[in-house]
């Protein structure tokens, strides 16, 4: 169904559904998607309709609050079951980014609290109305945090997408960047286009481009080479998982920290709290492979032929030495990071 | 026109015209392509359905041959200057690759040093061909030097196409690989997709599978992270020009070779002496910028909406600092290559 919404990913109480921007379809076109049960979040999830860190977090959330808002079971120790494998089959979806699991934990913590089923079921939607809420207060804090850390002029180097799209709206590391523009600076970004799914190409410089702000795409191993010659300021990206010793995130995000570091130019993550899982480190992280035609093909081209294999990581690990400053919404956090990840253990 | 050819690009003895495998349809269509004007010649290069440093080599003197051999002019002064405008065509289309103006400059200089119109159709077509059969040898003997640089079994990384369909055949980059599994080495191939145009998916996986050489696609974006997890033994790579302090390559290049530096990991580029510019250095070479569209389309798919810049360098630059060994015709050069450069400048 086609239409108009503020936000990427957001609760329809009068549907008891939830309604998101189809995140596949961009920058062709713009339609707003609606999922009525968790198996149609799941898809969504699944097919990348809905995907950032911070929007699965809050897709997680809702996707609890909908399993209890729509449940006719009056048991409440069936209820709670219930709510219970819808949680675990949305929590299966995708493995890498931690927000996901922490915006389920924190709607079932508030179900499992209230008494009735219909207390459980208000105290779902409400807490996952607040999940959402808290996204856009949180990006907010990140860009008026992150703009400080940019000149008045400068060039930006991004990866995929931590924008609007990947959050409720504003966005992690592009919230840092329309902070800074709101602010008055000169920003302008080169967006890396994110192969092979083309998020970089897709929604950044859809995003971007329809909030006038000066974006140019490259091909992401462009990047290396624009900053030989020069070009680019930072690198701003977003993150999936932060955990004690790497920064989880989109394929290409390590090979940027390593040229950044090569050039000297200060390379920065973005993200929230709940971005943070301090009890793993890289080792304990599973990487999503995702499908071999993600590569092999582009629509009804064929880009490899059969008899070659394809080894598609959707994630890479940078190791905390490479990234000079953590952008929360408690603040920006520096190296060696160790004080900061006992305090954000505190936090979460 | 369809059919089969031993060599990526050939004369045709019969038909006085080229003969060509169109490398823009690989791999979903096979098809040998035919040029029977320096025009039709000039847009086969344009189009990059001719690529490759060593293969526009061939191709620039062919070209000029070409030129020569379907001429009617029977007045030496206007058949010469039609010759040499011939050649200045040939010359513009592509900027950055030096081997096309030294294939022409070679069959050029034939023609000029022949006697009679006659003579110098013959002289052309005689050293356009052995410009062809040297490119053969010349791939094999860097086969031959390069393989003894593999552990016996090892996993090599490369980006963009140094194969077959780089050159007349068997290939510099690729031809190393091919070397060594002749040789009875065990080498597998972790091919970059190389965007925007996928030579890897398209023609490095292509030409590995149908030798049975084992051979798995990637991401550009994947390479440092490969490169991490120490799956990758080398990067192998071709070049288009080198200069007195830099690779000219296929945009991405430079990345690779940055974090290879950084895992320590051997950094090699396979190219013949044509190859070398000594005269030159990094910032007299103009690097080639291609069309937006080759970033914001696939095919019929928008990938990048029109408010989105592009910029869509086709090479970087690598300066040699970071290159562990230049494997050539004449032998392996290693750093700091002053001595090299030098003995180039009498080979060429």
């Amino acid at each position: 169904m086609k239409g108009e919404t503020t936000y990427t990913i957001a609760w329809d109480a009068e549907n008891n559904c939830i309604i998101y921007i189809d995140q596949t379809l961009l920058p062709g076109r713009y339609e707003v998607g609606r999922c009525r049960t968790v198996d149609e979040l799941a898809d969504a999830i699944r097919r990348l309709a809905i995907r950032g860190a911070p929007a699965l977090g809050i897709a997680g959330a809702m996707g609890v609050a909908l399993a209890a808002a729509r449940s006719g079971e009056r048991d409440p120790v069936r209820f709670r079951r219930d709510l219970h494998r819808a949680a675990e089959i949305l929590r299966s979806t995708r493995p890498t980014a931690v927000n996901l699991g922490w915006g389920i934990d924190r709607v079932l913590g508030a179900a499992d609290a209230a008494g009735s089923v219909e207390a459980a079921k208000e105290a779902a939607v409400r807490e996952a109305g607040a999940v959402a809420e808290e996204d856009e207060v949180t990006c907010r804090r990140i860009g008026a945090f992150g703009a400080e850390l940019l000149p008045e002029r400068c060039t930006v180097l991004t990866h995929c997408n931590a924008g609007a799209l990947a959050c409720r709206c504003w966005g992690t590391a592009l919230g840092v960047v329309r902070s800074a523009v709101e602010a008055g600076k000169d920003v302008r970004v080169i967006a890396c286009e994110t192969r092979p799914l083309n998020q970089g190409s897709r929604l950044t410089c859809w995003e971007l481009a329809r909030d006038g702000i000066d974006v140019t795409l490259i091909t992401d191993s462009a990047a290396a080479y624009l900053m030989r010659k020069g070009v680019i300021d930072a690198v701003i990206v977003g993150a999936d998982r932060i955990t004690r010793d790497a920064v989880f995130n989109k394929i290409g995000t390590y090979m940027h920290a390593i040229s950044a570091r090569h050039h000297g130019i200060p390379f920065y993550v973005a993200a929230p709290v709940s971005t943070f899982d301090p009890a793993r480190s890289e080792a304990d992280v599973v990487v999503e492979e995702r499908d071999r035609d993600e590569l092999a093909r582009c629509g009804d081209r064929v880009l490899a032929p059969d008899g070659a294999a394809v080894l598609n990581y959707a994630f890479d690990a940078t190791p905390l030495d490479l990234v000079d400053a953590i952008v929360t919404e408690v603040g920006v956090l520096r190296p060696p990071y160790t004080e900061s990840f006992r305090l954000m253990e505190g936090k979460r």
